[in-house]
């Protein structure tokens, strides 16, 4: 767009290149930006470039996280023998933010899906198998309902069976199709509670 | 969210206080830009920087450019006595698209709105009477047919007038609460053709 500054337009481009924000989307956050205090600006700039850089993996759980283990790992009150799987952090501050779960979490960064090219090998499995070396009692899978969650589901259970670990997977309390995120507490604890072996 | 790290968390309240972004959004956001490659999140932000630090108003539409004087009013081959009177510089961008205006434009930055506090002297509206002391054949006025546009196209027919500047309002083809910068350029055309002294 000839008409806008060089400057405005690189930023629109930028922004509409972020996830689920379109080309009129991205106009209206750049125009807002224009207009917004130059110290707001360069503190949100400021904020960004810190969390990528100081954001990393846990190095027990693999959530995200600031310190080398995260503070749900790092807690000694918590069940450090029932693990619960989640796809993404996402999920994980989900189900914390019910306060009910006593034990701790295994974070994969995705789900197994073969039309995305996504294989085993390129979520954090063999970094939870590697955890069950340990006293682990349950593992909990709690990805989604999805097509992509329940083949995940189903992989782990596969996996992890052998090894003697007794495998439960949250109850479909969950709708199928939906994404763990956007459920409520309520429905989020049922699923947990109903959960049966696979 | 004390389950994240501090710094995801300032990032999430930085995104989610820009407009259009609620906190679920902001979620999904901040963690797209943890996960992606650190020199694209840096470019993000100088680029945001650069704008917000380079961007100025054009001294004469008061449109946002990178210049003194935008590309619209250096062109010498538009009319400079034809000023077509837009609420912001999207609008603007807008009718630039149909590429068929020949005239040139006022930025307002904003509309008379007693509801918001938003009164005339709060929008570029001396700075628009400023200019008529040239040899300014008509005023359209394409501010958003919202109440606020209506007001405030009422405003500056009635500021105008007097001066002896014709004054034209674009045609109601634009629908009735709607906002210019999502219509269509046929529907933009018309209104513009259409145009009635006010």
């Amino acid at each position: 767009m000839e008409m806008y500054s060089g400057h405005i337009n690189k930023l629109i481009e930028e922004l509409a290149a972020l996830p689920g924000i379109g080309n009129k989307s991205a106009q209206r956050l750049a125009f807002h930006m224009i207009h917004m205090p130059k110290e707001k600006v360069n503190r949100l700039a400021k904020v960004m470039m810190e969390a990528r850089e100081n954001v990393r993996y846990c190095q027990e759980c693999y959530t995200l996280t600031d310190r080398d283990i995260c503070p749900v790992c790092s807690n000694q009150k918590r069940n450090h023998n029932l693990i619960m799987v989640v796809e993404n952090s996402r999920d994980l501050a989900a189900y914390e933010k019910t306060g009910k779960f006593e034990g701790v979490y295994h974070v994969l960064h995705g789900a197994i899906s073969p039309m995305l090219g996504i294989g085993p090998g390129d979520i954090k499995l063999k970094e939870l198998v590697a955890r069950l070396e340990g006293d682990v009692e349950e593992v909990i899978i709690a990805t989604n309902s999805s097509l992509e969650g329940e083949t995940t589901a189903m992989y782990i259970s596969k996996l992890i069976k052998p090894v003697g670990v007794k495998v439960t997977r949250i109850a479909s309390g969950v709708p199928v199709g939906g994404d763990l995120e956007y459920i409520d507490e309520v429905t989020l604890l049922r699923a947990l509670e109903g959960r049966v072996e696979i």
